[in-house]
């Protein structure tokens, strides 16, 4: 079969490797879609050099069919599948308190262990779930980023009638966007890429003028107040000595965005407003279960947010694009093509 | 009757002005104790000018007596009092959302108002509670910041069982940790002046090494989780740089210090441990209630902490001496003396 290796130094290679043999409770899976997300941009660029293998398979927000299932586990060949890509270790601190997907030993399926850039994956059977036929195929490799968007959403405890904003536009800040627009929020997205701008549009997502000052846009937009609810989904400096100016008294500050390096943060703003801030990473079972009710009940568009569908043998553009920016949103490998 | 006026440029003058006239609905009070806190510190400084006029009378942290009282408050004459310092405006959206003391035009006693560092005060009675006769003067003049400590583990929603890290053990830091400790918490101390360290140890409260690496140390405590709660009471840059690397997943870090200056802080750790920080300020009146509570009941000892007692006419050296640290603890003004 095909797969994608990386060998480092910003470079895939195509190549072939045997079908994989799967364990008990393991399925084997035909891999059919696999979108490239900001942690395989990471990869790309050497970041995660010291998780993932050197000529490992990445690869993590997937659309699969099950080749092949172990009686007991109620899948069928053919099925349309997504997979929650981690495998925790059940002891640690973490995993007894019910955070599992936050295990102190995770590894994540496309890091640390093989992922789904390839023909056939080998994968816990309790890690799958069902795609309803209301959804596309690329629809549906949308899930993963999705379900990063229901957690982020769920763990603000957005509420119908806040003032949310969400500083950075692309898929997850989108995705974030039209779920808290879902719970009845108001949403303001701050986005400078005119591409992104014009997809969020679309969606009928409001966007600050990327031109005018945030600070002075959300404070008309608010009638003073703040916003009870921002999330910082860029990864930019500037958007993290923004953030504090934002919020209301007693508003909340979601982390989503991964930053390498130490930022300075403005620490008397949570003293003098009491405001919170909280990390919010991966995802839930129901995280994902509110996912696929959502995008298959239409109350969340995935088809505009992609923008690129290219094969396997195009990887290497695949991920160049994404990671110039420009006009791109989510970029698909196809593995039908 | 005497009275302090901050001078600016670190000049208390000690003066003489009329005894105030109280408003309607305000007591006319005899001060009797008046404690230093690290926000008067500020002013002293000067990093404050633009909050207070010059010439005004600084000092919220306050024992007084009734001298009048309307009838209608049910306040008689020598019935001692403590001073919630708080003037709000009851129209903000922190006002309207039961968030008063962080009141958007807020006005603090002895910040922006006259304060208590003069003989008689003119102040709301709907700011006033009762001392009970088990607490003594001096103890009296601490319920202020012991209502700053059960405001801030009240929020942060210490519970028993948890570990408690507090970096920093001043008044606020220690009267935390009695707090904490009170609600079943296990509790260490990081700090590293040897007088206040002695202080700590009388008063039962764990401390860490002060020439341990505090990481591992609150490591081997949780047995390698990671703190449930850390306070961070320093203002100082380096408890921020190591505050994200106490905490277990889904932890909380209370920012009860002040930062004049936005600093760096390890948002990846927050990301990945899905921690929450937020800020703490002031208090409500049940934190009053429930400071005096524990106090009078002895489950919190106030008494320890009195390090100096000094006359009115001392002031600018007791505000020089608590600046410089060393052998300090609280400093009280006694204006009987």
């Amino acid at each position: 079969m095909r797969a994608a290796f990386y060998e480092g130094d910003r470079r895939f290679r195509i190549g072939s490797a045997a079908v994989p043999t799967p364990a008990a409770a393991e399925a084997l899976l035909r891999v059919r879609r696999v979108g490239i997300c900001g942690t395989d941009l990471h990869i790309f660029q050497g970041h995660l050099d010291h998780r993932i293998p050197k000529g490992g398979v990445i690869g993590h927000e997937t659309l699969a069919e099950i080749a092949e299932a172990p009686a007991a586990s109620g899948f069928h060949p053919h099925e349309r599948v997504v997979v929650e890509p981690l495998r925790t270790c059940g002891e640690c601190r973490a995993c007894r308190m019910g955070a599992a997907y936050l295990c102190y030993r995770l590894r994540v399926l496309g890091v640390e262990e093989p992922g789904g850039m390839q023909e056939y994956w080998a994968v816990p059977t309790a890690r799958l779930l069902r795609v309803p036929a209301t959804l596309g195929d690329d629809e549906a490799a949308v899930i993963e980023p999705l379900a990063v968007a229901t957690h982020d959403v769920r763990r603000a405890q957005v509420k119908a009638g806040d003032a949310v904003v969400v500083v950075g536009g692309g898929p997850i800040g989108a995705l974030i966007a039209m779920v808290a627009r879902h719970r009845g929020a108001r949403v303001l997205v701050s986005e400078i890429n005119p591409f992104r701008i014009e997809i969020l549009r679309k969606l009928r997502v409001d966007v600050a003028e990327p031109d005018h000052d945030l600070v002075r846009v959300v404070e008309a937009w608010t009638g003073g107040d703040g916003a009870d609810v921002v999330f910082e989904v860029t990864g930019n400096p500037a958007a993290v000595r923004v953030m504090t100016q934002l919020v209301r008294v007693w508003g909340t500050i979601s982390m989503v965005a991964i930053h390498g390096e130490p930022l300075p943060v403005d620490l008397y703003r949570f003293f003098a407003r009491e405001l919170t801030m909280h990390g919010s990473r991966l995802y839930a079972r129901e995280d994902w279960e509110e996912a696929i009710t959502l995008a298959s009940a239409g109350a969340v568009s995935l088809a505009p947010l992609v923008t690129h569908r290219l094969p396997l043998a195009s990887l290497q553009h695949g991920m160049e694009e994404a990671l110039r920016g420009g006009p791109v949103m989510k970029v698909l490998i196809d593995l039908d093509a």
